[in-house]
């Protein structure tokens, strides 16, 4: 089958690889209906995360279920299903705890390799949710989002604890960033501040809910967000990006006693604790456990509620995933979804 | 007045000050029954903390409202009041939401000087709490400990979440960390590991209701945390200590999903992002807002439902306030009373 590899820093290619197999009795293989690239592949595109050997690349999946292993119960050959970027038993106590992403079996079980035709998804009865029936092809997008992009910014507004009568700051305009103004918007928040200054970013944000647009970044970004609240800072702020200066402008820009929802990979940052005890702010984040949030999520998604496949804003055939990292890295697109 | 003042790293001495004076309308001044070093107070004592010239120490407090000004309402002169080591308004929007310690007015308004006869508490009807009669002199030492190190131990627990069938794991045995345990137990937690390897800390932590006592420190202390916890870690971790040890080894010692509440003063503690991010801890503290939990835990104390005063284990007249803190750096006493 046809799969896309990073060999090194820029390169990636696509090339036939062995077709994957049901290895454990708790495996299943599912067809990619659809696929994509996320912001965290750029880390290693970028040179940022080291890459140790040719690297199959892709985490976030949605398809048909091709086979199971004996002892799959939830999901059978057939059904359409969405699985979240980490493999999950569902049934230990972190899982329980809704930490699925931290589930005591995550080691040995990561599904890896998603931008493909086909892939291996372990623990599938923990990982994988079935949607009611077959969805249409328009519904596609907005289905493989909830696998990682939109559970993600979800997970971000919940750790921000975005709710009624918040004033939620989302730091970061990326497919993430997008989802958590989205996120916030339907966990009720009464005022949604998306910080961009681009403009087809802004337009979206806009669309999923955003009330207010900030140009502004790092101290005027900060200085600007307390001007829009009484001086005090944003009651949530979601953090979406990952470096030393978001995650500092996200602490900043929240109010004491506020929330701060980080979901960017903190490559290279670290925090400075006097900084962090003054501030006042409870700090929650990590990778999203997504599994949590799915069957709610595909279910908003099926009855037409949210449509979070619109961060998609360029489509590409698996053969051509190389130029979707280009116009990822180049921000030329917001996020690319790849046929396979 | 007598009153005892830092002048260099190590140097206290208790020389005449000028008696406070009504400078505010909303100030009272307060005559001390008693006061006490705080651990704080060892920051710049060990030279960790910059002075820059002599300094009033002091910041814990109780005793009889001499004077009030023009404009407070809620305490009159002849009533005995435990006030926050923060002056607070108790009105504005960060107050209301619990975070008194970070009041939109609290930088002009620490209240300062406590190792004295008398201090000018600034904004009283919003820092000071009466109690319901005149105590007695046996009820004196915990109603001081309400001031800071029970309000600051009581915070930590209800920022790590402590409660019904949570586990509990404690890093510091110092008086916070101890009233730490205490609090912990009021909440409610169904088990509450304190780690110390002092005799006389480990009794009080049991008398406080310690289920288990843990020696080990770091990596080691983090393994035996893990031991007694199925692999997990603790569901809530106090931090009373403020290095970068014990933050690491609070938040290492936390399951997934857990809570870190952090009091100790983070001095020099960075916290990197990627241990941080996986480590999947909700992380909260800062300077306690006691004012929050002032009149609860009057109560408490008054209806002796809890004795918080048997972390003071030496009790000196203020002239030998030298003498309380080698004591307390030496850790030949948790916590020093002063009597003025």
């Amino acid at each position: 089958m046809r799969a896309a590899v990073m060999t090194a820093p820029g390169e990636v290619r696509v090339e036939d690889r062995p077709e994957p197999k049901i290895i454990e009795p708790t495996d299943a293989i599912v067809r990619l209906a659809a696929t994509c690239i996320c912001g965290s592949d750029l880390w290693p595109y970028r040179g940022i995360e080291k890459i140790d050997g040719p690297r199959p690349m892709g985490h976030e999946y949605a398809g048909i279920v091709e086979a199971v292993g004996a002892d799959v119960r939830t999901v059978r050959p057939g059904q359409f299903v969405v699985g979240s970027f980490f493999a999950s038993d569902n049934t230990c106590e972190i899982c329980r705890a809704g930490y699925q992403s931290s589930c005591v079996r995550r080691e040995s079980a990561a599904p890896g390799g998603a931008q493909a035709e086909r892939m291996r998804v372990p623990l599938a009865d923990g990982t994988l949710v079935a949607t009611p029936d077959l969805p249409g092809d328009d519904l596609i997008p907005s289905l493989l989002a909830v696998s990682d992009v939109l559970g993600t910014g979800w997970f971000a507004a919940v750790a921000a604890q975005a709710g009624p009568g918040k004033t939620v700051a989302v730091v970061g305009d990326g497919a993430v960033g997008l989802l958590g103004v989205l996120a916030a918007r339907q966990l009720g928040a009464e005022r949604i501040i998306a910080m961009s200054r681009h403009e087809t970013r802004q337009k979206l944000a806009l669309d999923y809910g955003a009330t207010d647009i900030v140009t502004e970044r790092g101290d005027d970004g900060v200085a600007r967000i307390k001007d829009l609240t009484d001086g005090l800072g944003a009651h949530s702020v979601i953090e979406a990006v990952g470096t030393q200066e978001s995650m500092m402008q996200a602490i900043r820009s929240t109010r004491p006693g506020g929330h701060v929802g980080y979901v960017g990979v903190t490559h290279d940052v670290v925090l400075p604790g006097m900084d962090l005890f003054f501030s006042h702010v409870h700090l929650h984040g990590g990778p999203a456990p997504v599994r949590r949030f799915l069957p709610d999520l595909i279910d908003l998604v099926w009855n037409r509620r949210i449509d979070p496949g619109k961060v998609f804003d360029l489509a590409l055939p698996l053969a051509q995933a190389a130029d979707g990292y280009t116009a990822m890295d180049e921000r030329r697109a917001i996020k690319v979804l790849l046929h396979p």
